[in-house]
């Protein structure tokens, strides 16, 4: 088998066959293969597509590329999310404990990550004392006893996939459904769920900026999933403007607690109910998502999401004063409010510009070396749809830089407001199940 | 300006600058720019091609790349040929004394290359005594005194293309219109012509199979050489069956000295004198066609050509004993006629299955270090369309190996022979002028 033939054969538009695509993947990551002749059919895939079998056949010789981690030994069906990603996304901190209070064990692999704020473990550690670095066995006994647990990345997983990136990323070839279909889910099948609920982002502040593109990602990940024997869903979500209120990695933190007492935002909260539901429906602790989500809404309600959040922080070290005092987290020096210049509707905010923003404010990480500011962020106090008055705050910049003007002009550039009345977006387009 | 962006630009269909094909070419020929980079590139020019203007500029800057031949002390406007490569091509060997007999200048550099038979070089080094290894001063002073030199290929020409096309070569992009017509004329405006005519072959023994492929090539190089301001057209002509009847190097001298002398094939001298009286227009010494048709012809009968061509063996070496009686060229040591085994007519000579036979006999070169054996080949007595009866030779293979038995199979599955009349195929398919 050559390389040379597999390139002409996907250049041609042929099925790659099970055998071509191992020997590439395998190839490649040995370091038999070189970059160059990698990049040639990466662009040919740009350009000829996967069919669903190619795809399937690519993400599973990924996922064994590398190390897989075995859940086996927690009991129950594991169900993962993963989003796709966007701006003021604190759904991860809000599902984990959620769905877990109705029995369904999360057992979340989380990274630090690129982005406008930062991931899941850097949203975590704004709560004093709470560590991810935990053993693997120590991992999969907290989850059996509580349910859920957050471990670091560690270990091989998707080495291909990692090599695969970061050729795609300096050769224009990231852009692909297939490869990065193929690329998400080997890293959630690596991480042992046996079955996965997908957030699939679209709008300004996502990676699918548009509504189609955002749905054939959706379909290409389902399709992948359920090929290879993990039951895949996913939800397609606004992300035009903002999810929630907080943009900022302590700020996510208070709003997530906010939301486990019943009290978050309106469109968070049901994207969690939403999502939430798919999972415990997958999770075999309901019957029907009616059902879940109605249990789901009671736990918030009730407590006992939030005292499945307290549990959750305590036995990995975390402060739990802090879950009942979000006050005692990291805090900013300044809070600045931004009035409004003009009354009307608020017309668009654009999730993007907002999240570049924060990233100003030293909310996320522009490189891996980055240091990240906890409490820096944005507070938006209107969502696209309500009313406002001139004067009125349209948001408060939480900072600790004392120079805030370009932070401020490029906040009024992102947020337009129109005379003329204003629906909110839809949150949920769709729901993808196949 | 990044790499990133070029190739970006590309994918998505855009044309580039001239700062980017610059920019890209410059960069890679230094090595600043990574294989992996440029392959992508490649794929991405393959899906989306280039414009007119985009082709000019590459093959510009290829050019530029590398040393360029300069000719300007050679009275007169220096015409070149370049043919696209198919079996028993034996066009330049004639071309250059006959177009020469009417005062154009033939400047040839040559290579040896790769292929069916050898090249133009390891033809004329049939001749016993004939070199190529001169100065740039002897070449000059030659061209200037007898109108034709031939000089082997030096310097450091076009070493973009060069690196370009290794890379294209192991990465499935060698089959694209703007990097094929680039390349090709790259090397030709590089090696100093003033004006070019281009032999572009189609059919089953050329680079392009297809009409329209040749076609779309044909116009795609006559195109560059005029926007850079080298006057340029081509000629698309047959190659189905092998040109004229000698495959092999000794014999085609054999069948290039018969031509020069109004002896040679039909089909081989219609072409050149097609070739050639476009040539002699090109270079200013008829005013049109037909009259440098007819001066052509006349040459090739009173002596003038072949006179020419004796001259040009004796100022580079050659014994012109050998041009007197083509006996004394290299010999194979058995000659062995293929009978057919049908009566009936010939309808196809399929052009590179005979060139793959050639190949078995030694004539042609699988790789640089690889040794030609001058002697062997085949000598067609039958083209398609002519009347066969059984047992009548349809052709005479030279060999020096013991066993032929593989290359006698392969020559009978290359002829077909039918019941019906069948029509010679038509030799000059079109002429691109722009």
């Amino acid at each position: 088998m050559r390389m040379y033939d597999i390139i002409e054969n996907k250049r041609d538009g042929k099925e790659l066959t099970d055998e071509e695509i191992q020997f590439f993947i395998n190839g490649y990551t040995k370091g038999d293969i070189p970059d160059y002749q990698v990049s040639a059919l990466l662009m040919a895939i740009y350009f000829q597509d996967m069919t669903e079998k190619e795809r399937a056949i690519l993400t599973t010789v990924m996922v064994q590329s590398g190390d897989q981690i075995d859940l086996s030994e927690i009991s129950g069906i594991k169900v993962d999310k993963h989003s796709t990603g966007g701006v003021g996304d604190t759904t991860t901190l809000i599902l984990a404990p959620l769905v877990a209070s109705l029995g369904v064990p999360v057992a979340k692999m989380s990274g630090r990550g690129l982005g406008h704020t930062g991931g899941t473990i850097d949203k975590l550690e704004s709560v004093p004392g709470f560590h991810v670095e935990i053993t693997n066995d120590e991992f999969i006994s907290l989850v059996n006893q509580n349910k859920v647990a957050v471990i670091g990345q560690s270990g091989n997983l998707t080495p291909a996939d990692k090599k695969l990136y970061s050729l795609r990323d300096v050769t224009a070839t990231v852009n692909s459904i297939p490869l990065i279909a193929s690329s998400i889910m080997s890293k959630k099948i690596a991480a042992g769920a046996d079955a996965i609920v997908l957030d699939v982002k679209t709008g300004a502040g996502a990676f699918m900026k548009d509504l189609n593109d955002a749905k054939e990602l959706a379909k290409a990940m389902v399709s992948i999933g359920n090929h290879v024997g993990r039951k895949t869903m996913a939800v397609i979500s606004d992300m035009s403007q903002p999810l929630g209120n907080a943009i900022g990695n302590a700020l996510e933190v208070k709003e997530a607690i906010e939301t486990l007492q019943g009290k978050g935002p309106e469109d968070l909260t049901e994207l969690c109910l939403t999502l939430g539901s798919q999972m415990v429906v997958l999770g075999n602790k309901a019957n029907s998502l009616d059902e879940a989500k109605a249990r789901l809404e009671e736990n918030l309600h009730n407590g006992k999401a939030f005292e499945q959040f307290k549990t959750f922080l305590r036995s990995q070290g975390g402060d739990i004063s802090v879950a009942e005092d979000p006050t005692l987290l990291p805090k900013a020096s300044k809070m600045v409010e931004l009035p409004a210049k003009k009354g009307g509707t608020v017309a668009s905010i654009i999730a993007d510009q907002i999240g570049s923003a924060a990233m100003m404010l030293g909310a996320g990480r522009a490189t891996k070396e980055s240091e990240i500011d906890l409490a820096v962020g944005i507070v938006l106090h209107k969502k696209v749809g309500d009313k406002v008055e001139i004067g009125e705050p349209l948001l408060t910049i939480h900072a600790n830089q004392s120079d805030i003007q370009e932070v401020q002009n490029k906040l009024y550039e992102s947020i337009e407001i129109v005379e003329s009345s204003v629906k909110a977006p839809l949150l949920v387009h769709e729901i993808i199940t196949e």
